[in-house]
């Protein structure tokens, strides 16, 4: 069975959808997965996304509410009652749920909550609610295989077909004491093993990694991808289990967090995608546009300072982009070394350590393309002294801004601040200005203009 | 049980190694997981490394091996005799195992599969070591459970207490016919609820997603994203069994194709860290500086043309760093969103809409930072004119720019080169050529110089 999502479906169920005919859609969307569906909804105009919706079983269109864009999932709950809504949320895991519901208008959540059906189901979803989205508590899901202590593996099986509904999505069965409290795990092998009179006390394996309700999603994400685990569970302040995380959840905070990264070290404002309207885009990019601006005009104050060379060194001044590209380059380089390094927590050891290891690459990098320099001016037909006053001012930019790059993000992350955002635009603006500035004074210092 | 590893842990490891107090380093590394110990290695001097590691089980070194930094591996290897490699591999799982033989040294390999002590578990690793380690075959296990069509479920479950070994870490019971076809799974659900007589055939779920051998390791990554799986069978060109491939496997990878077009568009060629030496940083530094100077003397001719305009509007030369910015900038921001959105799949449309999209996007970015030059002339005192002629030619800028980022990464995409190449130096440094030949060639029209 292969799920490949072509054009020619989409652009089938387009024509069926033209002719009206829900038949032959209906039985095209019992062939697909729902992901394929999501991301034909996510293609279609949204009147035919509505038709095609409204075709689908609960079980199913409730998968696609949890899989849909933002922006389209949110148009087709306006199209719904609270009363279908509350038939799609009782189709679905606890942190979907708690996910869809979070994002509701606050007087519709309480009706959505008053029609759910399962009362058990209802009190987890609300439960959820309560923790901040970006914590464990957050992306959680209530839906976990316990058994106590004190069972016997004979009451566990039973009680395992009992909670059968969502076994098959079940990776690990949890011991708990008496207080609920976490105490291990029971492995899928010690299970087919071991007689049914065993109590489970005996044979569960108490080295199991839990993170607390509190934890941030990041750490999370951190821990589960050291400790290699493909489900995690969530325990309390009093370290009773209340929830588990799976590794597919945590896959999206990793992606968002490295994307993020991304975005910043860009110079776009978080979350701006190919397919946002202009005006999006516009409001994404524009202020660090300003920011760049206001950094280019700061130059042109430096240099009108230094309009006295003008006249006897003017070739000076051709060179500020190349000086203005390289302080940008390298604090943009250092920077961001140091947040990936800080994201994959391997920054250790001393500060004068990674001073001098700075320093001295920098150094090193600095006398590679000072020597190009010199060779370019004996080429020009520059005056031997020029061209040195070029080549040592360079060298001094390209430390500065890799003191500047490597130590700023350091100096956020210790402050508590993202250092994500000490990339992209900003260093390189500050260092197009530090880096202007520390040429034309170098250059006055050997020139003597 | 709580996994912190602190900093007190690691120095406390130190002064036993130093006091060469085997036994209390051996009861402490007993309460570790391997994740942690791996963590230490890193920390400590090699010879230490070297220490810790004999004091270890074989059960738990192995994992700590396939754990480690490539670089610190490949010294414990070259320090452990190939029997000993043999011995560690032996508890390794097949795709950790042959990802570690396949960095051996030539003449080493087949030493150490000659003293594998499980031939079955041999012919395994030795399989997949024919497979591209970008492919679903590089990456895939060979640990599954399956079951045949034929058999009943009472088979299947003696079975599955045959193959009990590695168990605990399986997930899903794969079904084949006689030619080892994958035909579908089997739930936990159904083999806790149906009776011992029921054959396979009449009860297991045919809706399996499976990929393909050869398949891009990234497309796997994709796949199991888009349909949330954990783990997902690998089938050969007959559609048999072949293997199958874990998230946390997967994880990596996402991390690892994020992180690469981060580093693109900071200027780095791949894999350069944060405690790489100064060498290694430098060859991953270097490349991409030289790239800029080349640009900024690329700069420095174009100037050299324009001298004329020198005498009279010497304040033009007070801007380039400024148009060199905004032009570099609005390139990264272009290249970065189509660079995500290529590898999300959102970049779809027609080629038309998508210039118009950029053009009108640019002309709004550009208008208002123009304006703000404007003002900025005003207050400065500069002739109207003159500021008049930045501003256009910013805008020019701003919209070549922005196409440059935005069809150079498409382009390259379409060719079939990483898009990502385009992001970040290149686009940056290209972008400032362009944008200042622009600049002066446009104030040169206005103005008539």
């Amino acid at each position: 069975m292969q799920f490949e999502l072509n054009k020619n479906t989409i652009s089938e169920i387009k024509q069926l959808i033209i002719s009206n005919d829900t038949v032959a859609i209906s039985s095209m969307l019992k062939e697909l997965h729902y992901a394929d569906i999501a991301d034909i909804l996510d293609e279609v105009d949204f009147d035919s996304a509505i038709i095609v919706f409204k075709l689908l079983d609960s079980e199913i269109s409730s998968d696609i509410l949890a899989e849909l864009d933002e922006d389209i999932r949110d148009k087709i709950l306006q199209a719904l009652s609270a009363k279908e809504i509350a038939e799609e949320i009782d189709e679905l895991e606890t942190d979907d749920a708690a996910d869809i519901i979070a994002d509701l208008p606050e007087d519709q959540k309480e009706e959505v909550i008053a029609h759910l059906e399962d009362v058990e189901h209802a009190k987890d979803i609300v439960d959820l609610l309560r923790y901040d989205e970006d914590t464990a508590g957050g992306i959680m899901g209530k839906e976990l295989i316990k058994v106590y202590e004190d069972w016997t593996m004979f009451t566990c099986v039973r009680e395992m077909r009992r909670q059968a509904e969502n076994i098959d999505k079940v990776h690990t069965v949890y011991v708990v004491d008496d207080h609920e409290i976490l105490k291990g795990r029971l492995s899928l092998k010690s299970m087919l093993t071991t007689s049914t009179k065993t109590p489970i006390k005996e044979i569960y394996n108490d080295a199991v990694i839990s993170v607390k309700i509190d934890d941030k999603d990041e750490d999370v994400a951190l821990i589960m991808q050291k400790y290699d685990l493909i489900v995690v569970p969530v325990v309390d302040e009093m370290g009773r289990l209340v929830g588990k995380i799976t590794i597919d959840d945590v896959v999206d905070i990793i992606k968002d967090e490295a994307e993020k990264d991304y975005q910043m070290a860009a110079g776009l404002t978080e979350d701006v995608e190919a397919d946002d309207s202009v005006f999006e885009l516009v409001k994404g990019r524009l202020p660090w546009l300003i920011l760049g601006l206001i950094g280019g005009l700061g130059s042109v104050f430096i240099m009108e300072n230094f309009e006295g060379a003008l006249s006897k060194y003017k070739a000076l001044f051709f060179f500020t982009p190349l000086i203005a590209a390289m302080a940008g380059n390298v604090g943009v380089q250092s920077s961001a070394i140091v947040v990936q390094g800080l994201a994959n927590n391997i920054i250790k050891g001393s500060i004068w350590k990674r001073l001098l290891k700075e320093v001295s690459l920098s150094l090193l990098n600095g006398i590679i393309l000072s020597l190009m320099i010199l060779v370019f001016g004996q080429v020009m037909g520059y005056e031997f002294n020029f061209t040195l006053s070029i080549a040592i001012s360079l060298v001094a930019v390209i430390i500065i801004a890799s003191l500047v790059g490597t130590f700023v993000p350091i100096l956020l992350h210790k402050k508590g601040i993202d250092p994500a955002l000490a990339t992209g635009p900003f260093i390189t603006t500050s260092n197009d200005i530090f880096g202007i500035f520390i040429f034309f004074y170098i250059a006055k210092l050997i020139l003597g203009f």
